[in-house]
């Protein structure tokens, strides 16, 4: 077997293709006149307020042109600058939330001008210069342009869970540099939780030494992470989840559970009952010296606690617990976990840091100054901004759920609840954070679930509100998603080499073209808990875990089936896009079956591989009937039988199988119905 | 547009596909019955002799392993090893020429054992074992066999210019491990040339300040590199080309030169005319300081002194060195490079080395101890076996000349002038070695220039002479290619990245139809030093950087043709996959041309491209013929006129475009000159 690339034509989507390849999209945006030019005397001169950060950025600025450009660069001396660069001011040492991102970018024909008030406006401005380089018919060049930008919201971050399965160091800096290009400005690092403790503390050593598997961070290492993130302008907040989440801490000091151990590291996907015990003083001496080291490894201002799904079952079990509660006429399990937020804030308070935790934190006995992040909704960050408390949106921000950059991209801080907020209260939304949680990524397909998807996020913190076509949002995505290659993501490449191990063979062909129209099962019906624990030891190498979350094609081919339709079936040019692919995938079973056999990974496709085809037969009936003006219900179906059975299959190719879901479905259906004379719908 | 992957069947190679995929073939494979599951419980118990080297490479080997099968290991208990480990003796601590490298593998369905001479041995056995490692219907595993292996040469080189361009250690590093993997057991390390001085010297700092631009290897670097080769079984030679290939030298000391200075660094291709004088004393005072310091840096006991091309005009033109020359009664230039070499010889020998030179080192005052490396061909080889000399073969394994594999396989270091050498002269043939050369390119193509074709050299180095099936080298190359991604090579995964670069657009479907039917013009076609100089500085980021040096997809379509031709065009499956080829390439113009439009970079594959899509045309014409039975010269052309314009199409499609060959051209005019009444060829 082997390949050919077979281009379908005109299948593209951006009829409102903007022009200039820029996410997040800038405040404001004036295209000029002309181009400058990108040559290999390009040079760069910085005068004005400097720093190393600032001169490092720089460095790495020419380097990831040259890799862009392909292009040596040899500067002509600094009288000719091509891109000068000003600011007024040196950024802060330890980078502040709010501190100033504003830049001003113009460029003309003859040279480019990047000012700010503060060099942590050039590092954004320079990323927003790299995106605009294109190739054009004389070469590389920039587009003439004046763009006036600053952040719609001052917190825009990504948080990566590294303790259901260890990312490594390197893997986390090259994420670091994606969300610098998209001007991404706080790494959330979940760094405990009942499947590991990621940090080495040298108070505690058992912490890491009995709670990792050996899979940790140095604290050199941390702060060698630490200091890559700030040189790209990127604050680093830790996790340290408690009081629940906290399995792997008591692996080490069982003492401080709230049910006898001993404790070993959560080898399954789940929320553990463990708990610490919030009522006995070693609990707060512990914290006390773990928070205070912990203070000082971390620099940000920011400390966050966790604080999410304590199940309480320890604490109800517990006599102890039980009579502590009664005697401080505490009613519930959220009232002792209120009671241990306050001594936890005092603690994080004395050591200069404000504390963040998520939406059960909220309890009318903490102080103002805590910050709630929510993974509920608006509603509880609006109903947070209106008792006075500083808030972040992470609800649909999920990056593990699956969902659609365009349906990440619709989810706004400032929308439903929180809409209706007093100018006041909605100073309170500080932004948000896409996480990416652990259970089902290895540092293989870590990329992959955050990229490209997260920079549609990150658009959506930084562009003004009214920043919202889709179409133009998944174009430039596209860019984006290639610019991130130059900075050494795997995003793409993944896959390809996933699908190679699969596959065992040098041709995939046929594997791509099944894998090009499925998706991982959204939200978390990959996991079924009530059966059997999923292990978090096991291999991520099926399907599932080598597809993009989602299909580009699957989509394009949705739009390429409402133009059709909307169309009157006159558009010849979609009908024969779609002959295309509904004939690829009618025959690509034919050609894959073989595979799918002789590997033990693949053998789990077998029913996928087998719907896509019968869907590229019906849909090709589909069209046949339509051309003839014929009803389906008149005529055989491609099953050569009554209408029920096409029914039928629909109805059970719709469902998950091998934890993925043929996105080209709906759209097949919606040509079905209208041949046979229903709504598409 | 977007991509559509159209799986055209059984366009397969290998009628004769081997159980295996090992390359190089070992000496000796027998199969057995049934296979060893790979688990995540995988586990290897060493015994026997071991170094520190040995652990690293088990260690290596279980990341590995780990990496292509994806699976985490929890290796059980050394008491159940799955591979049992044991070498009898440790190898030496400097890597010596002919040292052991044999081993013998089994593998039954219980567990592998693993036994070698020496731990050298175990490394190689090791590599063998990755290889067979392949995906089943029952999951990894390893087929049971019994494999006894040894190489037929002790020297297995890949020589590496970093002169040319730079090469960083990283690059280096994974082409070690590439290495490694057919186990090819030299690096020659071409470090200096007129075009640069590579490593840092520290009696003479102006060699690297001043000749190198700053891009060198510290000696921490070398001693890196050496330590990263040894620890997988690879010798490093380093060679200082003298006295020709000096200009780089000469920059910081050009009192050496034999012609007055000042001299700069080579920035453009070709050989120049600077050559060190080799009639003053302090020539020698400088090389005896400065080789005892690398002698040092590079523990082997080989040590390159380069000798190539002299041109000899500097000494020529230079009145003190003629004199010099008839003084001490010599003839020719040769005569007074001989006299240099001589020197050279005492000076490396006093620093307990041997010397290896290129071809032009041979001379009858050379002691017979020497080595020379032929690029000349076998009969300078095996002229020099039968005055004594040993030597190595590089002609026919220049990877810069473009060849194909096959082409490269086809060379023999015994073949021709040397299959007729006795026993005695044979033994001097130590062995080859590719080369690399650098003058087309970067850290970005580097590794698409020397894989997968080096396997292919490796196998011929290693494997038994009468290993010569082409069909199963190409099967076998496919898979160790697949295989060297799991060492992070980027011989397939750059080309993408390239292809990105000059279209400017995610979708590069039509670009990559044609990229697959292109090679590079072949030997040292795509320089043309007559015009203008050609500079080293420039980017190379053309299709013809970014293509593969050989188009699998060309010679398999040439195969189809061959298929159905002799078939008495009979073979209809044949024919209909040389349709949907022909289909493709001529419908991919009119795709292709608005991305060529907009690109600097792609604008020069303009007439390719439209070649790519008339040779479609012609080709598709040409089996409409042959289906009716009738004579193309009866009817008309794809042309719509004589026959004389199609002859004229492929006279001119025959030619270098953009420095590119369209390599379906031939197997295309095979059918049109049969459909034509003409035999194909």
């Amino acid at each position: 077997m082997m390949t050919v690339i077979l281009c379908l034509g005109s299948l593209s989507e951006a009829q409102s293709q903007p022009q200039l390849n820029l996410m997040p999209m800038p405040a404001s945006v004036q295209t000029g006149t002309g181009q400058l030019l990108i040559k290999q005397s390009f040079s760069v001169q910085v005068t004005g307020a400097r720093d190393a950060s600032l001169d490092e950025e720089v460095q790495r600025f020419q380097t990831v042109l040259s890799r862009k450009t392909g292009m040596p660069l040899y500067p002509a001396p600094p009288a000719f600058a091509s891109l000068l660069i000003h600011a007024e001011h040196r950024r802060e040492v330890v980078q502040k939330l709010g501190e100033d991102e504003s830049y001003e970018l113009t460029v003309t024909p003859g040279g480019a001008n990047l000012r700010a008030p503060n060099t942590l406006g050039i590092l954004r401005g320079l990323q927003t210069f790299l995106q605009l380089v294109q190739i054009t018919p004389d070469g590389f060049a920039v587009p003439a342009v004046t763009i006036k930008d600053q952040p719609r919201f001052p917190w825009r971050g990504t948080m990566i869970d590294v303790s259901r399965h260890f990312i490594p160091l390197d893997v986390l800096k090259r994420n670091l540099d994606a969300m610098a290009a998209v001007k991404m400005n706080v790494l959330h690092w979940h760094l405990s939780d009942d499947q590991g403790f990621r940090v080495e503390s040298k108070k505690f050593p058992k912490l890491q030494e009995m709670g990792s598997d050996g899979m940790y961070y140095t604290q050199d290492e941390v702060r060698d992470l630490i200091g890559y993130a700030r040189d790209r302008g990127i604050r680093v907040i830790p996790e340290f989840d408690m009081p629940g989440h906290a399995t792997s801490w008591l692996v080490g000091y069982p003492e401080l559970a709230s049910a006898p151990g001993p404790y070993s590291i959560g080898r399954t996907i789940g929320v553990y009952d463990a708990a610490i015990d919030p009522t006995q003083e070693r609990t707060y001496k512990f914290l006390e010296e773990f928070i205070a080291e912990m203070a000082k490894l971390f620099p940000d201002e920011y400390f966050h606690i966790g604080g999410d799904e304590v199940n309480g079952k320890q604490w109800s079990a517990n006599p102890k617990i039980q009579a502590f509660m009664q005697a401080h006429g505490m009613k519930s399990n959220q009232d002792l976990q209120a009671y241990f937020n306050e001594h936890l804030e005092k603690i994080v308070a004395k050591n200069h840091k404000i504390m963040l935790g998520w939406d059960e934190v909220l309890h009318p006995d903490l102080p103002k100054t805590i910050v709630v992040q929510s993974w509920r909704g608006q509603a509880s960050l609006a109903a947070a901004a209106k008792q006075g408390y500083s808030g972040l949106l992470s609800y649909g921000y999920y990056l593990d759920l699956m969902w659609s950059a365009a349906r990440h991209y619709a989810v706004d801080p400032m929308a439903d609840a929180a809409a209706n907020l007093t100018p006041e209260e909605t100073k309170r939304i500080l932004g948000g954070e896409s996480c990416m949680w652990a259970e089902w990524v290895t540092p293989e397909n870590e990329d992959s679930h955050i990229w490209p998807r997260n920079a549609a996020i990150a658009e959506r913190l930084w562009s003004p509100q009214n920043v919202t076509d889709v179409d133009s949002m998944y174009t430039r995505l596209n860019a984006v998603s290639l610019d991130l290659e130059w900075l050494g993501l795997t995003h793409r490449s993944a896959r390809e080499q996933m699908l190679h191990r699969m596959a065992g063979t040098a041709d995939i062909s046929a594997l791509r073209v099944l894998a090009d129209v499925v998706e991982p099962v959204k939200e978390y019906n990959r996991e079924d808990l009530t059966k059997a624990p999923i292990s978090l030891q096991a291999p991520l190498t099926s399907l599932v875990d080598a597809v993009y979350p989602e299909s580009d094609i699957a989509r394009q081919f949705n739009n390429l089936v409402d133009r059709f339709l909307q169309s009157w079936r006159q558009d010849k040019g979609a009908e024969a896009q779609m002959r295309s692919w509904l004939t690829l995938w009618r025959d690509n079973d034919g050609k894959l079956q073989p595979l799918l056999g002789q590997s033990l990974l693949l053998r789990e496709d077998l029913l996928l591989s087998q719907n896509l085809s019968v869907a590229g037969a019906v849909g090709l009936q589909a069209l046949d009937y339509l051309d003839k003006g014929q009803s389906a219900d008149n005529s055989q179906t491609a099953f050569d039988s009554p209408r029920a059975q096409e029914t039928a299959f629909f109805a059970q190719a719709d469902k998950p199988s091998a934890n993925l879901l043929l996105m080209i479905l709906a759209p097949v259906q919606k040509l079905v119905n209208v041949s046979a004379g229903s709504p598409p719908h």
